[in-house]
């Protein structure tokens, strides 16, 4: 099979800022991403045992105990229909005190907990801990009640986190998921952005799994007003987007960025319908003793919007057609549609 | 000068969905709309005497006493930065009680103020009423701080107000405005949906004085990329967005669509600029009795989308260059750059 | 020993509104509550064996299937710091379709995906469930690290919830709590209000686990200012709220009545120090179809106060001396003081 | 007459926290305060004509150019049946810039303009201001429609501060507003606290036309429950609570802070009921270089309770028996009562 490209390899660009050297999350110096894929079996369904066609993934801010090393913290949601865990806190205090976890909607608790079990193992003597998980329902193409996604994957995940070449498409979260229709997964981007005349990465990782088929826009093409995909959803998904930077903001400055990243969503055709339940989560690792002046923000709003809209892009050019439960089947969006 | 032309009146198509009959928040049954616009002097700057390049805008739900009969009301803050009247009270118990004014910065409390005696005199005896007022700055044209817009104007703007005809471009609030560097104003546009079996009409009236130049998208051209304006404003300004609706929704629904106005703007390059304040505020004058079943309002999200970023580029496209206090200029968007 | 008794039981009165003919959150027609206790062990600790004091509470709206019969749901965050299941989607459609659930701070998410299992089991071919559970730390007195509330102790909790005779005190997920310095726990309440012509009942549950121990006031008393618990906590803890009602209230409505829980808490001295992650989670069971009329709500408000006030004194009054993990010893409120 | 006393010259104490010197919001260095009382005529309400019964208050943050050095500025909304302005823009970019004023409902707008006035007069070249609002109903004594609060009285507000010593009772916006059925008005106190080792004043400010009369607790007595005020109003106000600190905060701290005062309210017998729109506004004139630590926070949530508490209590014992429009008479809470 030959390997997909990712929206810059096709030789096309998007925006008007320049990339990061390595056009993802982690750019972001310290960042790293790990992926756990889980795909075994195939025909019907049987709760408990598959097929499965799901994972987990995980953020890490930076390489210290996070725990101890608290970031800058934002969440934001956009549409509430969804299940993300620790958003409440993250708000109250501003940090993020925990790997940020993706995964599938009926898994999202036990990850949140298998999460807890790393935290008090790197914390001993500490009880207290606000896991961050976001989740897409992947249950078109996974035993999702099955909740196949264990504590070991969960510390995989973790433990065996990359920077800077991570994986998209049809890699850990994004697994089973869908997008517009198409197969949806994991995307990732960043761009160079100048703020008070430091030099910053903003960059996103993107789980996705939502869209109205109709609504897909890439770059300057309306492509789902033409091109449908071969079975469209009978209900839409949700999109999980982190977006990341180094750039020194308080957490009121990064609840703004945050709230920025539904711009980027906007741009691939992203609709938040009824079903979809969109939710951001924003991180800084960097100093927060100086944020950066208040009317330079402008330059961190357009890289985190650039970068997620990217980074959806990304996510439906890697993913690769899947064959998941009872015969179900997402097809690749094929290449050409984005030319 | 000719006539410039709306976007369907260039044989464009923007979406998915089918026109109202006059593309026009007044498609709504019930809905007006007026406009009072100040155009006096030229030359410099002289605080309090012009030149003048402002209004008022106001939208009436319907035709009755909107004090006695309120409607289902939201309202929905995207950033901030900005000086709009009124939220509070919308959200809290879920209606509007007043005409919806739309006019600049400074003016906002005066234009509150005279809402208050239009209310007052039409409803003798009570005591509290809740106006509603979005604004944005057109001081780069007007003499913003001389707040021009007086009483008289306000209930011009109120009693005059028509159906289905309305303008757009340089009138009533957008008279100064500007929107990615070029000459801004007021749009409109609106959608019919089919929501549990039920035909209605999603409509916006938007105030534009957003954009970053380099931002602007129309429909699948990302036009700012390649095309500057004259000259680019030092401060990016806001943009209010009204959506109105006959369909029959509570106010937490309502809410949930007026979340959705920014997926119009950002459609059209909107970015949420630091300095751009961004307010949506939304109304629907169907029943509530029986509000649609949840699970359906993907259409009417839809169609506020479309509706919103219809709105927007018709603003741009409808606005003719103006030369504003000390010289100051804003030159319309050529047409040809949407073709 | 001498069998403690709650505050009405003491010949005492609180607030100006009648009870409940059970003065509990089960005098709402319908609701019924379940508690399984934890208690093993005792000495130092040995994490994932004791000593054990914790447990699990759940509360039916009603005795159908919770999925398919959604009551009205709201979620109001005083102090985000706390880990709360749910409340997202819970503010987004306004409704609540599972058990409301209350445990310990790290076992927040064991027993989230308990839930789970018990949703799934009863909606066989539902995809997507929203679990709902507040939580409290009790690490002073428990191994909560251990995290030993299991799926059986959720499903005991779920399916033996009885009505109207419900425990207070160092029951359910109240065994380990604490309350301004002294034993805390679960406590009830109720109210009977009159909201346009119709007869209502305004309940609270509450899992007290907050204050500080000089600011604790118990109706016209403030105990606290001179009367110091045995030892001070090192750190104050949180307090979940549920409120219940019969009254037809749409989903606006019911946010406005979450809101006004913390009055309650405030009479009683509460005061969302840094540390305690307040919440509170309402719903009701009437019928949406016809809501109250706003300008009638104050009724409905002033029953949820009194409910939730007196809800927390009967968790201290109820809640006995006990001894958990090295020894750590929370002395029971001398029901003298509150005389 | 005799002169009225404050709860502390009744010596009587509140809470458990040492006053400032001044037990007054002007124990915050640099912060000062001014009223413009308007008292004139009697008999039958004339709109436009009188009786008179208001007035517009001033809180100077600083006696700098506020608008050059803003101060860290939060807003927190309790009940938002109101009208106050400026709250958008204070938790957006998390500053205040202007004055904090306060006045009656309908005189809310022209308070605003004339606070823009104020500002573009003092900052010539700017062309954006957000003026900070809160208002509250008197128009039970005074000719509310009549908007008798003027451009000169706001400005004579502003400029005629002082501090330390300022009026309470029916002064300013206090002057025709009631509280729990008798006589409301302003109120002020003071906490001095100990945050991160540093000394700092909590402050509050506050304009009290709110409560139910049954419920009036001061400190451990429930008045309203055996003692009701020769006449309940027919609907309850509101109430606004400005709190001020100059402990270093950031923004996000600031508005914990700001949630807070909704405890000391609650102390008093406050309920939000539904008519009463209930808002705080918060502010630090404290560095923002070095915020405290988030853990040391309760001090100042401690104060800001007290300060609260103690101001609405002054606000009643210092409101004198008033006689309004149409003979419409509040009367002085006895203070044997508080006794």
């Amino acid at each position: 099979m030959t390997q997909r490209l990712r929206y810059r390899e096709l030789g096309l660009t998007l925006g008007n800022l320049p990339l990061g050297p390595n056009n993802s999350i982690t750019d972001i110096p310290e960042v790293s991403v790990g992926h756990v894929t889980l795909i075994s079996g195939e025909g019907s369904l049987v709760i408990g045992n598959g097929p499965v066609r799901t994972g987990v993934t995980a953020i890490l801010p930076h390489q210290d105990n996070i725990f101890e090393r608290k970031v800058t913290g934002a969440a934001h949601v956009i549409n509430g229909f969804g299940k993300s865990v620790g958003f409440p806190q993250v708000n109250e205090l501003g940090v993020i005190e925990s790997p940020i976890m993706l995964t599938n909607t009926l898994n999202t608790w036990r990850v949140a907990d298998a999460t807890i079990d790393y935290l008090t193992e790197t914390n001993p003597g500490i009880y207290s801990f606000n896991p961050v998980v976001g989740e897409c329902n992947d249950s078109y193409l996974n035993d999702m009640v099955g909740r196949h996604v264990a504590r070991e994957h969960v510390f995989s995940a973790i433990r065996e986190a990359t920077s800077p070449n991570i994986d998209e498409g049809n890699v850990g979260a994004g697994t089973g998921m869908t997008g517009w229709g198409w197969k949806g997964g994991i995307g990732t981007s960043s761009r160079l952005i100048t703020v008070d005349a430091g030099s910053y990465v903003a960059g996103a990782l993107v789980l996705v799994n939502t869209g109205v088929p109709s609504e897909l826009r890439v770059g300057t093409k309306h492509i789902g007003k033409t091109n449908a995909p071969p079975k469209t959803p009978p209900a839409p998904g949700s999109i999980m987007m982190v977006v990341g930077t180094n750039c020194p903001v308080d957490s009121r400055q990064l609840l703004r960025v945050a709230k920025r990243a539904v711009f980027g969503l906007a741009r691939v055709g992203g609709t938040a319908e009824h079903g979809s339940g969109d939710f951001v989560i924003a991180f800084s690792n960097g100093s927060v003793s100086e944020p950066v002046k208040e009317d330079s923000m402008t330059a961190l709003f357009l890289g985190a919007i650039e970068a997620v809209e990217e980074a959806i892009v990304n996510a439906l050019l890697k993913a690769e057609t899947m064959i998941g439960r009872d015969g179900n089947t997402r097809t690749a969006l094929p290449t050409d549609l984005v030319r």
